[in-house]
Formats: C-alpha cells, sequence, structure tokens
C-alpha cells in the first residue's frame, strides 16, 4: 500500500491495511538495530520535536532514540520551561515550530483532542504521544507487534486487558487495533473502572480476573496509577492488589502459553507479582525494544508524506 | 567585507556595513532551509552552548535548530540544573565551557552585561540571547531582515514599536538597527514606560496611538510582560488594551500596506487583535522563519573568526 | 594491553596497567581536540544514556561533550523528569534503557553502590559519573592524567588533598588511583572529616594544613558543600577559611614547584584564595580540558567490549 497520511493521532482512524504496513515497516527497522551501525539516513536533515506538555521520560526516550536512528535531528521541548508558561497558546506554539522548519511534531499532552487539534491546523507531521485519556496510539501498534511476532498472528487470539480502563489512552487504542487485526478483547478491573459501554466497542466487558484470564492468550496489565488515584472510584493499593493483581496463584490457571503485557513503568507488587513480571512469558522489556521500531516506523512513513499535498491547511 | 567579530553582544556596536553583510549572508542561509536537506557542514565539530540563565523556549530552540543545520553539536544548560546554583561565578562557569572546547557560547541573563561580560574574558565566541533590558541583537536583525525582505528596503520606512519601551531589550536593538539602516523610528506605548529620553537616540516618542501609527509602514507591537508587570508604572491589563492594544479599529486606520510585527510570543487579545495576529498584513511567524536564517549568520559568522586572533584575552 | 571492561565503575578495581591504558589512550584524545574537525567516528551509530539521578551540569556536559566527539548519540536523562518519580526502581529504569538498545549508561546517583548494582546486572556499559560518597573514578583519572602531563609522572610524588575527605567520593577516587601509580598521598582538613582510618589505605593523615602542604608537589583542594554541611561535624564556612583554607600566605610556603589542583566548582575566598584559583601554578581549567579526553577513552575503552562477552547477565 501507499502511505497517505502526514499525521499518527488515533488508532481508531486506521485501517487493518494501514495497521499491518507499519508493523512491516517496523520489522524493517527492527533489523536495523542489529546492525553494527544502528542508523539508516531516512530522514537526514530532518527536524522532530518533542513537545511533551505533560512528562514522560520513556516514551520522549524512545521517540528521540528512535530519530536519532533515522538521523533526523531532535529538539525537546517540556512543559515546565515552555513558553506555554507565559500565556501562549498552545496553536501558537505548534505554529511557531512549524515557522522553524520542524518537519515533525511528537506532542503529548493532559488534554485528550490535542494532537488532532494540531493536526488540523499544521501542514508538518504530527505523531500523538499520548492525548489525556484519548488515545496513545503508537503503545498500541508496539503492543500489536509484540503479539505478532511471539504468537505468530493477532486474528483469533483472545487478548485480555486489565486495570483502570476507564481513563486509560493505551486499553482505547489497544482496543481499535486489536479488533481491527481481528482478536478478541476482554477488558477487566473494578466495575467503576470497566464500564459496560465499552462493549459496545466490540469488548467483552468481565467483572471476575480469574473468569477474564482463564482462556486469554494475552493478558495486558495496565499501570495504576498512584498520581492520579481517584479515591471514590478506585480500591486502596492493597485491595486493587489482592483482587485485581496478577498473582502466581492466578497466573498458574492461564494457559499454558499465555503470555504478559504491560506498558511500563510497573508498579511490582500491585497489578502484577514482582517474579511474574521477570518471568519468561514476560514481553515486557522485548515491548520496549519493539516501541522503538514502531516508532521508528511511524515518523519514517509520516515524515515522509509531502507537505505539498497538505498545502490547503495553515 | 571580512567580519572579523568573534562576539554578537550589541546592536549598538554594529555598522551599517556589518548589519548588512549578517542580513546577507542570512539570505544564503534562508534558501538552505527550502532545500531537501537542510544541512550545511559550516560548523561541523564545533560545539555551541546554550546558556540560559532564563528560561526562553523559542530562542533556545531557534538557536539550537540553527546550530543544528550548520551541522554543529548543541549542548544545552538552563539555570534551574546549572551548576550555578552551586554558587560557581558565572565567570567560572564560562570558563570551563571554554576549557571544555565549547566554541560558541549562547547566553540568556536576567543580567544586562552578563554576555559583554564573558566576552571579554573569554577567547571563544559569545553571542548575546537577550542579557536583561539591554540587548536582544539578534532579534532586532531578524526584525531588518523581515522588513528589508517584505519591503525591498529598511532605509525611508516608518517603523512604529509600541509598548514597553524603556523595559524591553527588543526595543532598544531594534532602535539601534533600525536607525543605522536609514529608518524613522517612532517610539509609543504608556509615558511612564516611553520616556522622552529615547528622542536622544533618534527616535520620535509619542504617547497618542493613533498618532504613532497614523503613517506606519511597519508597526511593531511588544509583548506585555503578565509575569514582570510592574503595579506602578503601567495600566491594568484591560486597560493597556483598550488604550494602546492594535485593535481592528485602529489598524483600519493606517497605511494600507502597513505591516504587524511582533517578537512573540503573544498576547492575543492584549496588545494585539487576535485576528490581526493572523491576518495577511502580519508577518509574526515569518518573522519566525528568518530568526533562523539570521541566527545561522550569526552563528556561522562570529563562529568562523580564528580565536588566535583574540589571543590576548582569557 | 587488552582492555576487557565493559564497565568503570570505581578506581579500586583498576590495575596499575589499567589505569596507565586508560591514560595513554586519554593522551591520544587530547590531540583530537586539537583539530578542526575534532571528531572520530569511534562510537558511530552507538548510544550514550546520560542517567543524572543527582543533578550535575559538569560532569553531564563533560560526558556528552565526549559522546559528541565520539560521533555517538546522546540521551539526557535527569531525576526531576525521569519516571523514577513514578515509583519505578531503578533496575527497571536501566532494564528499560538497556531494552531500548542503549550501549553505554553514565550514571550519577545519590547512593554508593548504585552503578555497581546496574552494572551487575545489565549487559551494556555503565560509567559510574559519581555515586554517593563512593566513587568517581573519573575524576581521579583526570586528575591523575593532569598530575602525569604537568610534572611528568606520578610516582614518587607528594600529593596533598585537603578538605571534606569523610564524605567525598573525589577523594576515595584519587587515593586509588594515586597510591597504584605510586604516588605518597596525605590527606589533611578537620579531624571530624578525616579520620585516621585512611591511614589504612596508605595515606599519611595529618591536621595541620601548613605542615600537610610543606613538602607537596601536588594540593588537591576539594568543594566544600555548602549546601551538605553537616552542622555537628563542620566549622562555620569562615572558621573553614581561615583554618584550612589556601591562603597567599600558606601556599607561599610550600615547595616553588606546587602544584594546584580543584575538582570545581571552586568557592573563591573558601577552600582557595581567589587570585591563587587563577595563578599560574593552579592547573584547574586544565583538569576540565584533560576531563573531556579521559571520558572520551572511558567511553571508548569500555563501549568497545562486545556485550556478548558478558552474555550470562542480564
Amino acid at each position: 500500500m501507499n502511505w497517505t497520511r502526514k499525521d499518527l493521532i488515533a488508532a481508531r482512524d486506521l485501517s487493518r491495511e494501514e495497521i499491518e504496513h507499519i508493523l512491516d515497516q517496523a520489522a524493517h527497522f527492527e533489523e536495523v538495530g542489529e546492525r553494527e551501525v544502528k542508523k539508516v539516513p531516512a530522514l537526514r536533515g530532518k527536524t522532530l520535536v518533542n513537545l511533551f506538555i505533560e512528562p514522560s521520560t520513556r516514551t520522549r526516550t524512545s521517540f528521540e532514540l528512535a530519530a536519532h536512528r533515522l538521523s533526523a535531528d531532535v529538539i525537546n521541548i517540556t512543559a515546565t520551561i515552555s513558553s506555554i508558561t507565559k500565556g501562549e497558546t498552545l496553536k501558537d506554539t505548534a505554529k511557531n515550530l512549524q515557522a522553524l522548519h520542524a518537519d515533525i511534531i511528537v506532542i503529548r499532552h493532559s488534554s485528550a483532542g490535542a494532537a488532532r487539534f494540531l493536526a488540523d491546523r499544521l501542514a508538518v507531521s504530527v505523531i500523538n504521544a499520548g492525548d489525556g485519556a484519548h488515545e496513545h496510539p503508537t503503545q498500541a501498534l508496539l503492543d500489536a507487534y509484540t503479539i505478532r511476532k511471539k504468537k505468530g498472528r493477532v486474528a483469533g487470539l483472545n487478548v485480555t486487558i486489565l486495570g483502570d480502563i476507564l481513563y486509560s489512552r493505551v486499553a482505547r487504542s489497544n482496543i481499535h487495533v486489536l479488533t481491527k487485526l481481528g482478536a478478541r478483547v476482554t477488558l477487566a478491573g473494578p466495575s467503576t473502572l470497566v464500564p459496560r459501554v465499552f462493549e459496545e466497542m466490540g469488548c467483552r466487558v468481565c467483572y471476575n480476573v480469574e473468569e477474564a484470564i482463564a482462556d486469554a492468550d494475552v493478558i495486558n496489565l495496565l499501570r495504576i496509577q498512584h498520581e492520579r488515584q481517584r479515591q471514590t472510584m478506585f480500591p486502596s493499593i492493597g485491595e486493587y492488589a489482592s483482587i485485581f493483581g496478577l498473582t502466581k496463584e492466578r497466573f498458574a490457571r492461564t494457559k499454558p502459553d499465555a503470555m504478559i503485557m504491560h506498558p511500563g513503568p510497573i508498579n511490582r507488587g500491585v497489578e502484577i507479582d514482582s517474579d511474574l513480571a521477570d518471568c519468561e512469558r514476560s514481553v515486557i522489556l522485548q515491548q520496549v525494544t519493539h516501541g522503538l521500531a514502531v516508532r521508528m516506523a511511524a515518523l519514517y512513513l509520516c515524515g515522509s508524506v509531502q507537505p505539498a499535498a497538505e498545502a490547503g491547511k495553515a
């Protein structure tokens, strides 16, 4: 296929064909990571701006490394040092970056819709690195990449996502990618955080962890956000760990080849038993490695679309 | 001409010939920005240090991108993480950067004179990126570049600078550059912030906005600094907007080709009507683009002067 | 010799032969710093991560520049923006960086043992940039490099280290390197901060400054840490300056070729008279320059050891 999107905003927008195209491109780039010199000149002379209005070391680092591998230059802008604090609007900040000939803006923002807002107003490429509780498409793509690589396929697999689904952009993006690729998705967690409305997205909703993971081929655990904990909707950390945490006992009753995933950073002893996080059936660190390849693919594909085709904008 | 300055500290120091030389060099670099690979090897193997003791995302980003375009390496040092907080003197910090073989130090500092202080004590190049209320020469040069490019010349034009002149390094640097290039400069704003003493710099001082902009070819609006607002000298934001802000009504009574400039970041609805900021006669974003070319020129010219010629220093 | 260490954690681990090998390699790289283009492609395509859990502009900048000179890519991660603040363990953070194909992790941490902890658990290279009061090996190596270069040798020289020895990682690393190279080391300072137990490391302990520096070929002054000052063990700053500071009077009674060193940043007027810091017998800024060459050597040697040889780990 011929890739035509300058932006990557939401997994919801992508066709099955587009998703597979990104994953195939990522597979090519994964090989580059095994060479002695791990760089390709694909984006040489281009500039990526990491515009992180909400902090994230891991995702920023992953995009920065992906850009280096593609020989792009990288500028990091974080909220605390940004002129955003001087009262300038997000749009003005972004228009300025475009005026400075940035080629790709990777944005993380605490507000849902921030990435789309920019993509609609800029001629340059915009990649969503997480916008509020909306979407985090590269995370879902790297999760799908990992499943496809380890299991040989995604279609027909049972994938259970466990945790705070309601407020999770990772969950939303995963649901879109996985259902498009033909997986059966089960959502589980406290009933306050896993509303039945998700059934409309084609998922099974289940409030019993044992039942939710019994026939799972993949168990994807979401991080419990200590820092965002909503008292009224959420049990205590200890309560969560005992009712919803992936313990050895629970994991022992799953399919013998069930695979453990987690977007990180993990809370050992909360959503996952510490030994399980490091066991052979955990692919948590491989997800990180695949994230580099998937982000290289996203930057390369979107960054290679001619802005000329978008001349109507700006 | 043969460029001989290792430093760019103040527009006041520059001859008309030097100013034009920088602008001509910038015009050459602007073309580079339109190529597929936007880099030239002019400063390959050289290191630029962005020493920002006062934070500024835009100016830092602009210099960082300019350095990337010239193939230089960039190190960012900001006040909050600097050893300056450990009580070391500015001079010692800078001497250390020189000992680390930095080739160019771009400094922003809240104290007037900081850039000159370093330039006099170091063999390496020093570029002033704003020192207190003193000067911000690359901003004035990019403003002049923009006027020359859009109007075809600077000499003989009427340029009105509107706002807090007294505390503005942008205003000071602009006055020097514009008068040297032969423009007629009018300063306007609240009388507490536009003292008559500026007439000695060859400017017209005017307290009536309508009168100040009536025959202007260029209107340069300065940012109202919410964060530095001085209660005793300054009306409220609302009052400022109504008395001195560039509204549609006021702009409708200017010359039909009057051009709007602003160093950014803009306060929409305060010093400028939001629609005017985005209208066809606003060149605010083009100023940002030109800033990149002008900073490339400044880095290239100063960074190419042999430190040997300065052997007496240090 | 054939360098086989993937990590540089402690001067204590190094043999005399290894120390000399690093210094010889650094001498080679120092020449690179005098070329027009100061880069070599030794680590092209490799990625260095500066993981600074305790802030340090100078050391971070020195490693960043050293990596640029070797054509490596650099990612900076500082504690305040790190996911460490989200409760992830240091080990998980480091495992993630390894999963992102970082090749070298330079770590500064406020806890003694942090660098070793990572080195033992990762296949990638780990360089200790200072861990609590334990070690700071590249500082000691650059100090030895400076002595060897300026004095022609280290063996047989009298080196006096003056200041807060007890809490100083610089002192510990220096003692190991200097004694291995055959210098005679004297430690001096307030008795609460220079316990007699250091005699077991082969040093002379001396509480009288005049006596400690009388026959010194090299006087290495440690920084008085205002910010960490321990009230109960430490005199006031003024008291320290008068009893233990290197004043002109004291320095006049040393050997005529005694050389002054300091790891920086210096407190002028506290541990050293301001004029002495800048005098001809001070090599403080040359230490900074040599630090770049020594860090290039450390990165190059450790970064070139094949992780395959460490396959048992991770």
